[in-house]
């Protein structure tokens, strides 16, 4: 059991570490999920010695071969020469492919240029993957091993990817057995606290392995099993599905990768409420989490981004003394701003945020990272006090999670709202 | 000229692509900027083989190697042993670094457990790299190249490496000459685009590199040069800015990396100048970029995020009227948003945008991906009509992308409101 797939990664921008590479990860994650067995991801630059001696030990070690970048028009762009040859193919001229990108380039008003000739020749017996004007990709057999080109553009990439090689493997070579994961998003738990909770689990099951992955703000779990009968592992899970659940109540945010905003938008759909926010160190970032998903504007009313003092006492009729004696991070201006946008939209919540996300304006009494947020619907009104670390970016993020999950926690139970 | 370094990342995760390998990419930028060669990466699983495998080809191929990953106390952590039974250097207890980890646990309340045992015992003859009670690194050399094995805690690996490797490496090897980079965030133009109309400069300079790296809704670009001369790279690189700038004019965002918000936040200090901003399909996004600088609100002073007609009407004042016989997506209500909040705020500038972001509320007359953008200042105003394509998250970058680079320009030469 078990197809190796070796992937590599060819450019040189992988090597200077002048992108971080996406994906190769993408693609063992996908791979992976299918039951075929990821042995090796290798990151190379664009040199011919080099992507011939990777190509060659790949074929002597793996069972099929994945080979994304440098498939390009530009002159760094080398795997399609260095795999002619390598393999002993001469490149000859794909003319449907030609014509192709001549359409494409007419289409969109490019003129012609030898780079994009370049691009339509391959080499010899290879079979394009549907050719796409802006991107190929294509895939050959050397003594019996799939190898599989693939542009370095992620979204092509992943097209291909998806669409056409791991059906191809699925069908060429089943049996590999399935891995089928659950994911949760946990949120509140550091990695070794969960493993603490359900680490006696994986001792009673053996086909079940837990991973955790920091996906900050969240530390998100897998847990998965690995079968010959996905029957049987889909059984496991759902079984295994209630215990870990119980065991990370409150802190558990989802299942199956859903962001916390799809998480809040299908409750307030449910529920039929709308939210209007009002924010002042996140800057607009949760109005923006919240628009991320489709329909939003369903339950999303407006947001207020009241950066200046003046913009909160206009914007939200914060007086001017509570600004000059409390401050503008304080509670008694985290609750007016949630009263304040709650009323004005005549939405059913009113979120609010009011901190100090630094590096600057923090002193000994309210240091950088101090933060409250305000929940306001019509029956009652809570505040909460927070002290985040972190850099800017991440005391950002650290607020907008935080008030969305206070949104979330209100949604499935609102007695949240009387709660310490 | 050139010592060839090799990485290795090691753990499970990162072949099942659950998580996205940064210790790797990090490692090779900052060994590509001291001059070092990065030759290859290698991601492997903890399975003994094939650490000893991939660790034996890298002793053959390399000059030095960095390993990441499995060092830490649990059972799928096996680097350490194998390494031990490759270089046949059996594994010792490190006294001092099992005291260290014993007054480590007391002060943090943390009992004793075999597991902290086992971090204790290392291959004979290796040097620790300052030990560290959670993370422990160490190096040893086997026939001359120097083998650095560190934690895959990215901010422990990145301590290591910064503080210890890198100085361990340039006063070892020294002589490496230099890479020196410039950075060009490049937006409107194709990598193809940009190719061309610098191609030639490599052509003529050979010690000259461009590098072309997609970073949507950029296409940024590298200008290197590799010299034994760090002046004489300067001086080169000095030379051919000029030109570079010149060759990309109105395309160049900025330089050295600086992000778009970056270059705004100066030009707005330098002003002293203000802004405002109305957002709809944004949602937010614009906002949040702008506070993502720190000082930023020297120079913006609020935003609202006017989702529903109604939030247009109540916080801009724009005439409900105008919504229904225009639309909330057009010119007229983009350039009455623009206007709004630039009047109520007493910003020097006053920014709107307002789109369909999809995927739902396309028409054939307004599909997604239509957008409208308005600018307006004291001296006037403009809007601009856009179609965007891609999916909601990449329409609400390219809106927000544009948008503020209109604000770029203006700050830069104010004749932009009454350009085509």
């Amino acid at each position: 059991m078990g197809l190796k797939v070796e992937i590599i990664g060819i450019g040189n921008e992988l090597i200077t570490g002048r992108i971080l590479d996406q994906n190769t990860g993408y693609a063992a994650a996908r791979l992976h999920s299918f039951g075929f067995e990821v042995s090796r991801i290798v990151l190379i630059g664009d040199q011919p010695k080099i992507i011939r001696s990777a190509l060659k030990q790949a074929e002597k070690r793996a069972d099929a071969i994945l080979v994304t970048g440098g498939l390009g028009g530009t002159l760094d762009d080398l795997t399609v020469e260095v795999v002619s040859r390598t393999f002993h193919r001469p490149l000859v001229l794909h003319q449907g492919l030609q014509d192709q990108i001549k359409r494409f380039l007419y289409k969109m008003d490019i003129p012609w240029d030898p780079m994009f000739e370049k691009m339509a020749w391959l080499p010899e017996g290879v079979e394009l993957l549907h050719p796409r004007p802006k991107a190929c990709g294509f895939m050959m057999n050397e003594k019996g091993k799939p190898f599989f080109f693939l542009p370095g553009v992620p979204f092509e990439m992943r097209r291909f990817l998806d669409r056409q090689i791991i059906p191809y493997l699925i069908q060429q070579y089943p049996g590999q057995g399935v891995i089928r994961q659950r994911v949760y998003n946990v949120f509140g738990l550091l990695e070794q606290e969960i493993n603490e909770k359900l680490k006696d689990l994986e001792k009673r099951f053996k086909a079940l392995q837990l991973g955790f992955y920091p996906n900050f703000p969240e530390n998100d779990l897998t847990v998965s099993v690995k079968s010959e009968k996905p029957h049987w592992a889909d059984h496991l899970l759902d079984s295994i599905e209630k215990e870990v659940e119980n065991r990370l109540s409150g802190y558990l945010i989802s299942k199956n990768g859903q962001t916390l905003e799809e998480v809040i938008g299908e409750l307030f759909k449910q529920k039929r409420m709308t939210l209007s926010v009002a924010e002042s160190c996140t800057g607009g970032l949760i109005g923006h989490q919240i628009t991320s998903v489709p329909g939003s504007s369903e339950y999303f009313d407006r947001g207020v981004i009241v950066y200046s003092n003046r913009s909160k006492t206009e914007l939200l009729d914060i007086p001017k003394r509570i600004l000059s004696r409390y401050g503008a991070v304080s509670k008694k201006t985290a609750l007016l701003m949630a009263e304040g946008i709650r009323e004005q939209s005549g939405s059913d919540l009113g979120l609010a945020v009011t901190g100090i996300a630094g590096p600057g304006g923090g002193t000994v009494k309210k240091p950088v990272g101090t933060v409250w947020i305000a929940l306001s619907s019509t029956q009652g009104i809570k505040a909460g006090h927070f002290l985040f670390t972190g850099r800017r970016k991440q005391i950002k993020i650290l607020t907008a999670y935080t008030a969305l999950n206070w949104v979330r926690r209100y949604l499935l139970d609102d007695t949240f709202l009387f709660s310490d």
